[in-house]
């Protein structure tokens, strides 16, 4: 699974609009960038009449549109994909993602927190709190960056989510959860398969290889 | 893979309106359904402001939104995907894939062709047309089902697409390419990749495996 680092914080506290400048540093930088928004009253993608729309209407569990640009899965889920699932499913070509919310989860984590919203930070403080982003006093051994300062936050992903992340060339999902792999487990499979599989025609000089088994 | 199946036509012959009903009917049969749609010229999810909108204009290559009842991935690409890799890539848990347009695709095809459109079918009669849906004299093997029905499609659907397709359980994509396997080498590769997992902590029941190895 690739690195992953979420932006927390209350309602109203600006975590999209930190996003937004932490993207566009972090893409400046070069990174390739996914990211993951939660909401939890559901989101509107699909307009009413439009094709997408329709065929989920007529019981399409998933829709794809397609154009020369860019692509578009919606799919219908009976329960919430947590974060790690969907990083591991569909963001495995990317080099960091940033979420938004998660604020509950044992994600690494960034608080913005506001005055003019709260009278503290709401995140606990675990060793998944990276900083705060704030414009209050906040005491503790956290790093607290202005409100303005995304260029130190996008140094500080950097440096603690995408550096310090284990350089996995293996993503292992089975049934649904990500399973996190030993050194000499994930070189056992990666050669095992790329073995298996540089020996079919066309395949000798395979870069990336995505295999899924179903045994229903 | 998955088995797909292209609803192809002019413009205006009612190609989304056959696909819904037809989806509908396979629905209530029981069978789980994918949908694709391309659109040559793009196509509008994201509205202008919207956060999905402003994660993707801030750099995010990837764009996920997430909900307790649906999820939706929009992603950027630099060359449109082939339907035969988005089945591969997004629609492996689906049990038929049910495409609308791409009529010059090697995909198997029912054409859906209208006095009012046009004066002859425009797919040509290689072996993937495997039906059309007219309200004109067609000469020749394939059946011809009248505008309204989508049961006798979606039956041939099933004998053709869905009970035709090799009983595969393992999906291979090479480099964005999925590969066919032949049995022997099919087996080989899932009882190989199932001995390491299962020996797993966590993984000795383990009934879907997604693998990816990215050799970068």
């Amino acid at each position: 699974m690739k690195p992953v680092v979420t932006i927390a914080g209350l309602s109203g506290s600006g975590k999209t609009t930190l996003l937004e400048k932490v993207v566009t540093e972090l893409t400046s930088r070069g990174f390739k960038v996914g990211t993951i928004k939660h909401d939890v009253h559901g989101f509107e993608i699909d307009r009413p009449g439009k094709d997408s729309a329709r065929h989920g209407a007529a019981g399409a569990v998933s829709v794809v549109l397609t154009s020369p640009d860019k692509m578009a899965l919606i799919k219908k889920v009976s329960e919430e994909w947590p974060p790690e699932r969907i990083a591991a499913t569909f963001l495995d070509d990317v080099d960091v993602i940033v979420a938004e919310g998660f604020k509950g989860s044992a994600l690494p984590k960034i608080e913005i927190a506001r005055k003019a919203v709260s009278a503290k930070p709401v995140c606990e403080t675990d060793e998944t709190l990276l900083a705060y982003v704030s414009d209050m006093e906040i005491k503790g051994e956290r790093p607290v960056f202005g409100l303005d300062d995304f260029k130190g936050v996008a140094g500080l992903i950097e440096e603690k989510v995408i550096k310090a992340a284990p350089q996995n060339s293996v993503s292992l999902v089975v049934d649904g959860v990500p399973v996190t792999l030993k050194p000499f487990i994930e070189n056992l499979i990666r050669d095992g398969v790329l073995g298996m599989i540089q020996s079919l025609k066309g395949c000798e000089e395979a870069v990336t290889i995505e295999l899924r088994i179903d045994k229903r």
